[in-house]
């Protein structure tokens, strides 16, 4: 195995970066990102409070806010910045070239992982969820998805404009920002709480999945009105048909895809006879919903609910769980890691236009999604704090919707600090408020006991 | 979760590439090498063949020589050529750039998972194997290393002059091809038949390990001839100590390793408490091989051989097959997709010149790693032939050695040619008499049992 040495036989864009560099570095920063997931993950356990949110604040630590261990090109990291850059430089004597290249690379590769990592998340929370469960819930679920897009959007979009005067185009951008909800984030938390078939689990996350489904409408008309003025009602209703068709068309035909599992499971001699089928169909599902303009993980989750319903689920769930708590951290890790909490230093002058901002955008990000929790109905006793707490988070899905707004334009400096600040206060403040939300009604040394394989 | 419309705050080199379309071939390529891996396996597998072998030629039949389904690069594949980005390119209406893009960073995040596979396996058969055990059959493993690589180094090269007046230095580095041993491949077999824990499969894994710090040596020898004329003897020196230094180490600190893993695992209440720790050790130790000039896949094997040792030990071997099952096959399909068989075409004329030189290399390849297997001395009742055969697989570290003598230009076409087909042959050659070789002295079905999971 000679693969250190290896030279492409014809030129690439890719050529300057060694092969083994490449690999070297990939290694370190996972043992990183591992090594700090598990440091976050026990302290915040031990604390009382969801791991996924050490290790959020773990990537926090080796990101771009303080170690610089993990830095990314698009959050503004360079091969310079990166510690562990600079090592794998140092031990393959790289020119700058290369070491450029060996970087690009290497994000690219890490941002790939922690995408599988949260499509396997959601895979895994679709096995745990029961489809009839789910549909039980379902009204509450649409009216805490519809509320929770409608009024953070609405309330933020006016507020910017009538009492900071922001422009329409910059304000319709920063409320769309403000819709979004990790759904990521939210089910690991209530998994790690053991609240995930509770009917409230069952709620936030069947409200989470329509959020995102909306969030892509939202994105889409709000891209449209930027770049020509008008919204293409065509392409929205596509989208409309084609997520409705998706999901119904998986929950449908769910039988279907459950006796081949079931068959082709049976059929197989060799090793791997049965994870491999479901990661395969997972990713296919995952595929699928990527090319009908959907989103990735709406694919998984929606593999994992169909799984769901055959007599493998048990095997199949202790086989992916090793599989999970490899690749699942890596997602928690780099969303922390590409959030830049220098922004919400006050002694920074260019920061504190953005900090005004950011608070009214928090203010309204919490409270409108808080809101959004109290419309539930028909479910006497249900915690709609909880359910609400749920829906706060913005994680990732908020960054993505402030990065495209920078990308096109439409945002000043302070506004975008702000969308920023307002992602990263709502990520990091929903986990503990929901452990405290749910703490009152289940004691929580239930579900410590549970994550212990 | 809009990660797909992710927009870079910062320009950079990978900024043509969007992000879900690097997704979606991803999880395409990954879905095309699942299913193809398991196809194959399950083929060979009814016909009483090593299930690894139908890895690979599923990987021939997806790869550059048949489908274009999963082709690279550094294998003269295009984003043009590549059906799978043909479809992404339909789906999210990539222009040519774009297209290239995204095509050159999936291949790199294919190759690093093939990487990764491979770097998990050996960890996997360091697990399985005993160091004990491994060191007492070490002077054999080390006769037969030094002889699979003194012997058709030599004969190689002087065949080579002598026979068809190949100049010196082309000839050096074939000699240098023919040296190469694949250790991911004959230690997968060797695993499939059951047969890892015997006389025989220890002393191929010793020697397969030994060939490979050999190989590394030979190369920088070759290389350096090739360049400068001379041998750079304080390199040569400098990779001896760190390579004995390395495994020596590792041995030696293995007691201090497995306490502190044992510890490590007790003292952690979160999810992945075991997995983690352990794959955190084995990429830690791939990184530090790599950093020391050996090969990643070299830490990985020796992290495997230290926690053998520990009480886990079983627990872990459970967790790390699903991950295993999942990433060891794109290594195995990626090597085949790489070959490209038809090479091995008479009616293409320039292949012609090439296939001569060829026969004669898989010739010598051949006989003189059987000859290495029948010095085994003081070890009554072995296989030798068995031995011999374990030591034929060159597989990807052959076609390294190609790649590197062909990218310093030390070969001309008939003998590039032909050094690729005698990798290939060798390759696919050896599972089968693997399993006929061993056949005779144990009955297959028992292994055939242990591989269903």
């Amino acid at each position: 195995m000679l693969s250190s040495l290896n030279v492409p036989l014809v030129p690439l864009a890719t050529d300057v970066a060694p092969a083994a560099a490449v690999l070297a570095s990939v290694l370190l920063s996972l043992v990183t990102i591992h090594f700090a997931s598990k440091l976050g993950g026990e302290v915040t356990q031990r604390l009382g409070l969801p791991p996924v949110l050490g290790e959020l604040l773990a990537g926090v630590m080796v990101g771009v806010s303080v170690l610089h261990l993990v830095v990314f090109p698009e959050g503004g990291g360079t091969a310079d910045t990166s510690v562990i850059l600079q090592l794998v430089q140092w031990v393959h004597h790289l020119d700058t070239t290369a070491l450029g290249a060996v970087f690009d690379i290497q994000s690219e590769v890490i941002n790939i992982l922690a995408e599988l990592g949260v499509i396997i998340l959601l895979f895994e929370i679709g096995l745990e969820l029961d489809l009839r469960q789910l549909t039980k819930v379902g009204v509450q679920a649409v009216v805490v998805a519809v509320a929770g897009v409608a009024l953070p959007f609405v309330l933020g979009t006016v507020g910017l404009i009538t009492l900071f005067h922001t422009p329409t185009i910059p304000a319709i951008f920063a409320g769309a920002a403000l819709t979004a909800t990790s759904i990521g984030i939210t089910s690991k938390v209530l998994a790690e709480l053991g609240q995930l078939q509770s009917r409230e689990g069952q709620i936030i996350v069947g409200a989470a999945v329509i959020d995102d489904v909306l969030g892509i409408i939202v994105l889409a008309v709000v891209a449209s009105l930027a770049k020509t003025g008008t919204v293409d009602i065509t392409h929205v209703v596509v989208l409309i048909v084609s997520s409705v068709a998706f999901l119904g068309g998986a929950i449908l035909l769910g039988n279907v895809f459950n006796k081949t599992f079931v068959g082709v499971v049976a059929a197989l001699k060799t090793r791997g006879n049965v994870v491999i089928p479901a990661i395969g169909f997972a990713f296919l599902m995952a595929f699928l919903a990527d090319a009908l303009q959907l989103e990735a993980i709406l694919g998984a989750f929606a593999a994992g609910l169909v799984l769901d319903e055959t007599d493998a689920r048990h095997e199949l769930e202790e086989l992916i769980k090793p599989v999970s708590d490899l690749v699942v951290p890596i997602f928690f890790v780099v969303v922390g890691a590409k959030s830049d909490l220098t922004l919400l230093n006050p002694f920074v002058a260019e920061n504190r236009a953005g900090l005004v901002l950011a608070g009214f955008l928090v203010v309204i990000g919490i409270l409108t999604k808080l809101s959004s929790g109290w419309l539930v109905f028909g479910q006497a006793g249900v915690n709609r704090l909880a359910i609400g707490l749920g829906m706060v988070p913005r994680g990732e899905v908020g960054l993505v919707f402030a990065g495209i707004g920078t990308a096109v334009g439409a945002f000043d400096k302070p506004l975008e600090v702000a969308i920023v600040i307002m992602v990263i206060l709502t990520t990091f403040v929903a986990p503990p408020l929901l452990r405290l939300a749910f703490g009152r009604s289940e004691p929580p040394m239930v579900t410590l006991e549970e994550q212990a394989p």
